[in-house]
């Protein structure tokens, strides 16, 4: 018995899913009790080089080959990019296959039309290497805590932010420096952008939001700050009031049926676990109202940890669809329907908030500022002055807020940035993990 | 549309299910797509207190109205201990009934015989509740990781022995005063032996060590050495050398077709991931040959974290049995059948020690110690001797030994306990985690 897969991509996973697949083929089948069996991997050039060595004749250029030849009962969606992913992975559902895809952003952007579709025909769509690599947090919220109301979910799930993050904090580099490093060691893309303005985070605090909370937000629904604008300042001021700064995606049940997502960089405490996710690595810290916190870390992305994601949904797929002539298929999100739950807009959502004002060191600065604040209802924690920029010939006020409504912090910043002394504000949520 | 479950046991965990299950009833159907329903549970004194007052009619004291009741699919059996747990099961398992259980005594001591009935019926076991609480730990091994080769497992298994050790490392309590506090905060039992010997964390061992390998150890094929040797000076010395001390379980793969498997006290370095895990959290490591390092920790114990855990098992019972009329159920361990892989004595495993002698402080004693460990092959990394014990005076003499084979290092200490100057030898495996 043999249960036979097809490949779109033969790239970094794809070669990876088929080195795995081709070198455990014993271990694998000891513990399914048949064999899993690569068929076709349609690709763009056959003849470009390979990280493993395609098995003769598995390459082919026709996606007809995989989608929707009946020999093949599961496709692996390995090119990434909307089309012509969304429209082959549609197809191969209404074929009658199951689907496993890395793509985030197709299913962030797409999810509900492939997960209903999915739904109509009774085929299962897998995705656990599409969030945090090799670490299982899909099956981890779908399956381990389905018993739960979730309350909280925090995640660290982009590596070369982190990893950039890191070094800032750590080695002092600026943003610039880092990202270049990063990219020259090949964990950066030259083009950097969905990476470090947080898209490719938000896709995943999608996907772990839906798994969640059964409600699957759109782009527009969640905050989304990148991490170009910290600079080194902020990395030293955090680390004086204890923090680390870490590119976090957070989604609450903040009221009943209501949810708060979003993805910025916070200051969160030194001692926290998730400030201990260093370089590249991925973590998730998922609290339900039974099972308490659970954190799981481990590698967020590279060809083995993520191929090591994929073969783990082909085994469960060929293990739970072989044999069985159910009408009720393992649905992909863990609910049965999505709800559909309120995202609280973040100008709504309250929480204490690093400031950092380069401003003219002149008399009453600090007296206009925090009055402009008081005003608007913000009331400060604990404030730094220090050190005069030279170049600018500014100096830094920091400000460590209590609780404000973002809405009305915005607000106040916003005139104070209208003062002729302000030359700069930047603004870091704390995250407080109550 | 209804699945319905009985209980075996009303106690703790028994009260969290009927809790979880009757509170959040809307949430479970919302995500299964039909209500899990309880209908029965089987307790000795239906009139004692209970933490969730049981629905009208729910309790009886006779086990045929859940094992072998036609009208009950999933059969939860929370009663513990060896009998009748481990002949209700197998009834059950014969009657047709899927079971979940936390029971991990019965498990370790019994699991080929219960496994292999429920493979021959084709009937489900689960037990995500048998091992570290909350912590999804067997779907994580099972499932999320099942496309690797696992080589090392480690785990912080038991928590009342986490908490004891937490107490003397951090707050440098003797092993007499942190259990007699953990007993007064209800974390150890009166009789707290199978926690402090090893022993329920060895149990747990086991289960992880058939699902990572798919061999299923006795308990005579592992080494287990308890927590009750360890004295505050012990704890000093591992700060001073950086390390941490911890209950650990751990199996890897030495060997093609070799496993070590043991569960000791050991010194880890203070800056690992599970050196962190304090208080009664649990915490599990695990190395895949293509994932990485996946680290996961949580609540170990505990009402709802257990019955969080039972009922997702409750869920995916219900969600991958209902309506499949499949003769290839999804196997307990992963494997479809127990490999033969041979567990290494630890006589012939080898790792750095740490050796502490109460020694009498006379001249030559350092040489004649170290000449008897040097004729055995043991070389010494670092030494300290430090202190005269008023009570006793003797002093400590501290060694960090290189790599050493575990059977000649005992052969050497067992020599050089015969001194007459040695008047107590203490010995701590490091962990290298290599």
């Amino acid at each position: 018995m043999i249960t036979k897969i097809g490949l779109l991509g033969y790239g970094t996973v794809g070669a990876g899913v088929a080195q795995i697949v081709t070198q455990e083929q014993a271990l694998l089948t000891q513990k399914l009790g048949w064999t899993i069996k690569l068929v076709k991997a349609v690709v763009r050039n056959p003849q470009a080089q390979r990280r493993f060595t395609p098995p003769e004749g598995l390459l082919t250029t026709e996606p007809d080959e995989v989608v929707g030849n009946p020999e093949i009962e599961v496709v692996c969606e390995l090119i990434g990019g909307i089309e012509p992913a969304r429209t082959l992975v549609l197809k191969a559902l209404s074929a009658g296959q199951h689907v496993i895809t890395a793509n985030k952003a197709l299913l962030a952007l797409h999810g509900t039309e492939i997960f209903e579709k999915a739904q109509e025909v009774n085929r299962c769509v897998m995705f656990e290497a599409a969030v945090a690599g090799s670490i299982p947090i899909i099956r981890t919220i779908r399956e381990g805590l389905s018993a739960n109301r979730i309350q909280n979910l925090y995640g660290i799930l982009n590596g070369t932010t982190n990893l950039i993050l890191t070094r800032m904090s750590k080695d002092h580099l600026t943003f610039d420096s880092a990202l270049k490093e990063a990219q020259q060691a090949g964990y950066a893309e030259a083009d950097p952008t969905t990476d470090v303005m947080g898209y490719d985070a938000a896709h995943k605090l999608i996907l772990l939001t839906a798994l969640a909370y059964g409600v699957l937000p759109k782009m527009d629904d969640i905050h989304i700050e990148g991490i170009t604008q910290l600079e080194p300042e902020d990395f030293s001021f955090a680390s004086e009031f204890g923090y680390v700064i870490k590119l976090l995606a957070v989604s609450s049940l903040v009221e009943k049926e209501t949810i708060e997502a979003r993805l910025q960089p916070v200051m969160l405490p030194a001692s926290h676990l998730l400030a201990g996710v260093g370089g590249a690595m991925n973590a998730v810290m998922v609290r339900g109202n039974a099972s308490g916190d659970i954190f799981v870390s481990g590698p967020g992305a590279g060809m083995m940890p993520t191929a090591s994601a994929v073969v783990g949904d082909i085994l469960e797929v060929a293990r739970t669809t072989r044999h069985s002539h159910s009408d009720h298929r393992p649905s992909a999100l863990g609910w049965r329907s999505l709800k559909s739950e309120m995202i609280k807009p973040i100008t709504q959502t309250s929480a204490p908030y690093y400031l950092r004002y380069a401003v003219i060191d002149r008399p009453g600065v600090l007296s206009s500022i925090s009055g402009i604040l008081g005003r608007h209802d913000i009331s400060l924690a604990q404030v730094i002055q220090k050190g005069q920029n030279p170049q600018t010939g500014t100096v830094n006020l920091v400000m460590l807020t209590h609780r404000a409504v973002f809405g009305d912090l915005s607000e106040a910043v916003k005139e104070t940035q209208a003062l002729e002394v302000v030359k700069g504000v930047h603004l870091i949520r704390v995250e407080e993990f109550n």
